[in-house]
């Protein structure tokens, strides 16, 4: 099987071409790990698809989100990648919404990626994310900059992005932390960037747990380069340690990185690749 | 009639849910002003679009969005806004281009909006846009900063938009123009907003045809507020007088704008509302 997809709760591959989510990226997304027909995830998720649906003023029932999800998860394999996106529906033309808004539920499972490269290779793009409190740190359809930055980014790396003010931001699709002495390091994702998932499921159950120190700061490229360990995570493939930075510096050391991994395995084993 | 709908040459009002267009907002968009079955500004329109569709690296051949378009005019009205939507089409999963892409042709017709108000109320807009010189200019599908400032302005109100670093960039779905002594000036756009079509009209042809004096040039709302008229244009409201700046200035002076519409209309007609 190759992809099933539930449009509002039916079967069905379409969409009405004057939906405010193709119009405008009027929506958010989740894309998130199905494992024995469940979610293991799904409060985190819920978390920042209501947050995101909240900052685009997108009102929908938690209930229709979770019968969608339903609907999919009847027809579709036990494993894979389920992704839920919520746009504005269709509504008259211009950007100002005129009428109450009927959101349009789309729920797509499509099967696990390939297991991912153990070690990671970072290649810092040029292209830089600009500034946007307002839409920093959902998970909205406007993503034109990872776009951009992929188009970039040579095939088998993973690119790095920075900020328009040379802070480190995110990996294409995944967050980033650094090691420095004994604590973890993850960027402030106010100003731009995603609140992934898994950097929320880490710094709130794992690092806990592990009685590990862990805080959110800015940090510049020059800082990365000092840390002595890296890794990027999100919410499909678990941790994974970074190798090198191209051109720029290689980690030899992963063993910091190795323990929070393997807590998060045990605690998810769905990340157990 | 209401609307009409032509993709990809054929008469249909649904998409492939799997568009990168709904996915990314990886595409671009046109708003036209279709006047006696033709499109008057179309060639300013395929320029700009061709440069959108070149920074995000979708290939498309000029004679599929002419026959569209074609397609679209056969079945619809003479009269009317015709929107034209290119979209890098259905591909894998993932940011990453991996295969040539198929790009996705949508051409819409709706009526002509309600003949506008002639005098314009500016509301200065909390949200300010972010600085992102690789997609300034071009009119792509990412457009929640505009869903965001018209969802804070009242209706009857044109959004004023500046940008993070307080520079006036553009009304929500018009370019501005300011009048210093005799001469216009209009807001770069090389860091942020789009280039709109009427501004890029007026620039080439109305300016220098009257002999009147237009400059590109970044100014602050200090600037806006200390000039002697103002007008907002696009494609299909041409040439608009500012009455007001809501809260911080009126202004009683619109000579030189009724001079630029006048001048507008008699070579372009279709602008006499």
């Amino acid at each position: 099987m190759e992809s099933v997809t539930v449009i509002d709760g039916r079967l069905c591959s379409s969409l009405d071409v004057r939906d405010r989510g193709l119009a405008y990226g009027h929506g958010v997304f989740e894309t998130m790990r199905l494992a024995q027909g469940s979610l293991p995830l799904w409060r985190y998720h819920r978390a920042r698809l209501t947050r995101g649906l909240q900052v685009l003023r997108i009102p929908c029932d938690e209930s229709r989100l979770e019968s969608s999800i339903q609907a999919l998860i009847s027809q579709c394999p036990a494993e894979g990648v389920l992704k839920l996106t919520v746009t504005a529906g269709v509504s008259g033309r211009g950007y100002a919404v005129s009428q109450p808004l009927n959101p349009t539920i789309i729920a797509q499972w499509a099967p696990n990626p390939p297991t991912s490269v153990v070690s990671v290779r970072l290649q810092v793009c040029g292209h830089r994310l600009p500034i946007n409190p307002a839409l920093a740190g959902i998970k909205h359809l406007n993503r034109l900059d990872q776009v951009i930055a992929a188009a970039e980014t040579a095939a088998g790396n993973q690119a790095l992005l920075l900020d328009t003010g040379g802070r480190v931001i995110e990996a294409l699709s995944h967050n980033i932390f650094v090691c420095h002495g004994a604590q973890w390091v993850t960027p402030d994702m106010s100003k731009c960037g995603v609140e992934g998932v898994m950097r929320e499921l880490l710094l709130a159950e794992i690092f806990p747990k592990a009685g590990i120190k862990a805080v959110i700061s800015s940090f510049t490229l020059d800082e990365l380069l000092a840390a002595e360990e890296v890794f990027i995570c999100n919410s499909i493939q678990g941790v994974q340690s970074v190798a090198e930075v191209i051109g720029k510096k290689q980690y030899s050391e992963h063993s910091q990185t190795h323990r929070v991994s393997e807590i998060l395995r045990e605690k998810y084993p769905c990340f157990n690749a």
